[in-house]
């Protein structure tokens, strides 16, 4: 059992945790931290923490674990507010997307506690935000990534795993920058490409004949372009090299696409449509068979 | 009440209008047309078509309405095909995402039913194919848009306009090259970039772990990458102009945020994301307006 949990940030992210720890009577007490005393209220009010306040530095003391789940931008801010207050034996963890900007900024920040420091990545999430928006199966079946250093502390790695397990997720750990590198692709790329689309279509002189005559496939499509901009931007920024690459890459294939289709090559476009597919459905086959062994 | 309803094409669209037809008690019988006996007897099996053809010469005699229903670069040999047999008094449709091309097909193939053909397409699928993923309520509370030439007769628009609202589809006219420019935005575009989407990550070196570590919002966004290769490899061939217009506008919204993230003006960046998201919100607003209404 957790003694006493301190969220800074109670948002869709950590709002859910909080929630899934109490379901499951994981933790004793959860201290919520955040700058809008709205947020502190509604949190309340849903019975997704059990305290108030808006001072990370006060909120960390006698803290079992504390939860850094903000935007990433935020991090050196809350790293040096919580460095003197914090407790010595605590576990210190966060839940941004991405992994080495976090390191960099424990590593300037709060260099003291670096081997009781565990970062994590919970690979979930809903185009929602906010506390209101939270729930507690959002982890169930999904992966969360832990990043250790090679000098963190191995029990602290276990306190964490042992948090996200009781939510319902599956633990897995790899290297930060190899994460980065992977999330560019899988997660940041897809982001930044509706956002794209949807501006593109938003410039069209009649945007709202767009939006109606839209089917629900295009509905799907831009799901993601209705997430929090605030930490996308952050996102961006903070993962700047392998998002750039990655982007890069995808304006290679679509500029091979846009060749085939000026060149009508019939038989190539078919190819690379039928590769496509099999491609997407060869990875939710992969995907499908998990949450059956979950 | 229709009397016989010739459907060249046993497809998910297909499929679906049979279905949705005779659930409404709306015709009396159906006969399917395939290039496939599998097709055929499957269709039969599941009720969808009552009579089963591999001719759809043969098949349209005594039609009361033929719908061609096929991948779009079929139609100038179907309508080749149906011209001697087609009752003169039969109504012809079609369901192509694309509708200057089938304008051109008919004036060319089938010159002396012109005043009886109806261009239309349901804004509506999956990225399921084949009838075997047919539902009769695929068409419920979605557009159908009809784009008749100032030559169709008006008779032949009420048949076909009845014939969708039977299945609970809302019936709109537009013109034809005024459909194929909106559709080349909102569903064109949005296919193509899934499929290059996949395609980029597909020739990661580990792609089964980007797939595996995705998350639930990347196989909703790469979705309709799973459609029909053939059909959307006829849709990029017959709108070829629109598509490569909305790939260019595309690639330069994309272009612009490749440079935004480069020069690391995080404020513009911010406004990117939310003006996108504000849109993508405003038009969801507008679709679920028309959803309630329905």
């Amino acid at each position: 059992m957790i003694g006493r949990l301190v969220l800074i940030g109670i948002g869709l992210i950590g709002g859910s945790l909080a929630r899934a720890l109490k379901r499951a009577n994981a933790v004793e007490q959860v201290i919520g931290v955040a700058r809008s005393r709205d947020t502190g209220d509604l949190a309340l009010d849903l019975g997704v923490i059990d305290r108030f306040s808006m001072d990370p530095g006060e909120a960390v003391e006698s803290a079992s674990i504390v939860v850094i789940a903000t935007p990433l931008r935020t991090f050196p801010g809350i790293l040096n507010a919580i460095g003197k207050n914090l407790p010595g034996d605590a576990t210190i963890t966060d839940v941004g997307s991405v992994k080495r900007y976090v390191i960099n900024a424990v590593k300037r920040h709060l260099p003291e506690h670096i081997e009781r420091f565990v970062p994590g990545h919970p690979i979930a999430g809903t185009e929602c935000s906010g506390v209101g928006a939270s729930f507690a199966e959002l982890f169930e079946r999904r992966h969360v990534v832990l990043t250790p250093l090679p000098e963190t502390n191995e029990a602290a790695v276990n306190v964490i795993a042992d948090m996200w397990r009781r939510t319902g997720a599956d633990v897995i750990k790899m290297d930060g920058d190899y994460h980065d590198q992977i999330l560019a692709a899988t997660s940041h790329l897809p982001h930044v490409i509706a956002y794209s689309l949807v501006r593109c279509l938003a410039e069209h002189p009649e945007p709202d004949t767009l939006f109606e005559l839209a089917a629900g496939g295009f509905y799907d499509f831009t799901r993601i372009a209705s997430s929090d901009p605030v930490m996308w931007r952050d996102i961006c920024m903070t993962n700047r090299k392998p998002i750039l690459r990655t982007l890069g890459e995808f304006k290679s294939r679509l500029e091979e696409l846009i060749d085939t289709i000026e060149r009508e090559d019939s038989k190539l476009l078919q190819e690379y449509f039928a590769q496509a597919k099999q491609a997407r459905d060869a990875g939710l086959d992969v995907k499908k068979k998990i949450a059956k062994q979950g």
